[in-house]
């Protein structure tokens, strides 16, 4: 069951070398303007993104994100962050307050800025651009928020490096479907079935593809 | 600058009011599968998907979800859960340990939920389906974690509602782009632009957009 949509996630991977090429401020515009047709919670619209071309910029923000060569390389890094400042500004205007401090009211604003930047990156990707997500721009959320000037309330999500790719991505595995897809109730069978079904473990497979990144983790999180 | 892809995205808008046509289980399978394209941080894929067609337990999930009517018209329910359970299990057959409490894996969950059911919402929409998010999945958390019989470190981030549209959805207002995205650093001048161009100020346009929604928040957070 295929669509050329589903044709294009497909091809979905992520590009970490680019050409030097710039990419169009037009284009940025028409990417970030697609990403505010996802849905928003009850339309309030609570995200900004940052686009950082600038090369000396993009040298601090490698820095601050874990020194990963392609945010320097890629010509626009975008900071996609959640932003309940906005809302506070409005309110004010009309004399009124708004509570913006929950956790509720920052996961929200979180699935928002994913929901803008993941309809973003679809756009992009159809026309022909490549990106990588940057899970990385919260390990110095402090030095980025002062770095791009984020005021109150606005809080980096995600970053993101955009670009023209310099070759076609690797395209990674994933868990079978069954793992990841229950229904009516969750339900660990299809994890088991992997079991019984070949040497081949969920365990393995989960870890042969992360193991790496696992390690990573278990050593930050000060457990070997 | 335009796509097919960009093309539909501007397309998009809630649907609720659906048709009592069913969806195959095939199509919810193309979808998901569809949205586990999409990136993952670190390919960890924290996340899982609990499917719901039961009449029953769509009735139970309207109670739970702020009785939306269209919970008990779609034909399928989609609970998109962040999901650190399943690492734990693939780390504990390993004999390792992995620490999964942190808010930031829990922010990085809820980021990596959002970009697979986007990404499953453009693959579903490409398929002429409707979708609607509920956020109000959060409203009884526990109550939903124990209908869908949801382990330990696994949590209901958002909802939706899937089927047949029973009409072409409307398309909702955004704020302009120029109060979303932001050049080299965050800057407010985009909103003072439509405070001066029109009497209609982004204040007003955030709120006549939202402003039921944020009376119903003020309420909520007990300020009037």
């Amino acid at each position: 069951m295929t669509t050329p949509t589903i044709e294009q996630i497909y091809q979905h991977g992520s590009v970490r070398q680019y050409k030097s090429y710039p990419v169009p401020a037009e284009m940025v515009e028409s990417i970030v303007a697609a990403g505010q047709r996802g849905s928003t919670s009850s339309n309030l619209q609570m995200y900004s993104v940052v686009a950082v071309t600038s090369d000396e910029k993009r040298d601090q923000l490698a820095t601050l994100c874990g020194n990963q060569a392609h945010i320097r390389q890629a010509p626009v890094f975008l900071a996609w962050c959640a932003d309940l400042s906005r809302l506070e500004r409005a309110a004010e205007m009309r004399g009124r307050q708004v509570v913006t401090n929950g956790a509720e009211h920052f996961l929200l604003a979180a699935v928002d800025v994913a929901i803008l930047m993941q309809t973003a990156t679809l756009a992009a990707e159809s026309l022909n651009l490549g990106m990588c997500y940057i899970g990385a721009i919260r390990n110095n959320p402090r030095e980025v928020i002062e770095l791009l000037n984020l005021p109150r309330l606005v809080f980096p999500i995600c970053g993101m490096t955009l670009g023209w790719p310099l070759r076609k991505p690797r395209i990674r595995p994933r868990l079978p479907l069954d793992a990841i897809l229950h229904w009516e109730t969750y339900d660990t069978s299809g994890e088991e079935l992997e079991k019984s079904n070949n040497n081949k473990t969920l365990a393995a497979k989960l870890l042969d593809i992360s193991y790496d990144t696992l390690r990573y983790q278990v050593k930050k999180y000060g457990l070997e």
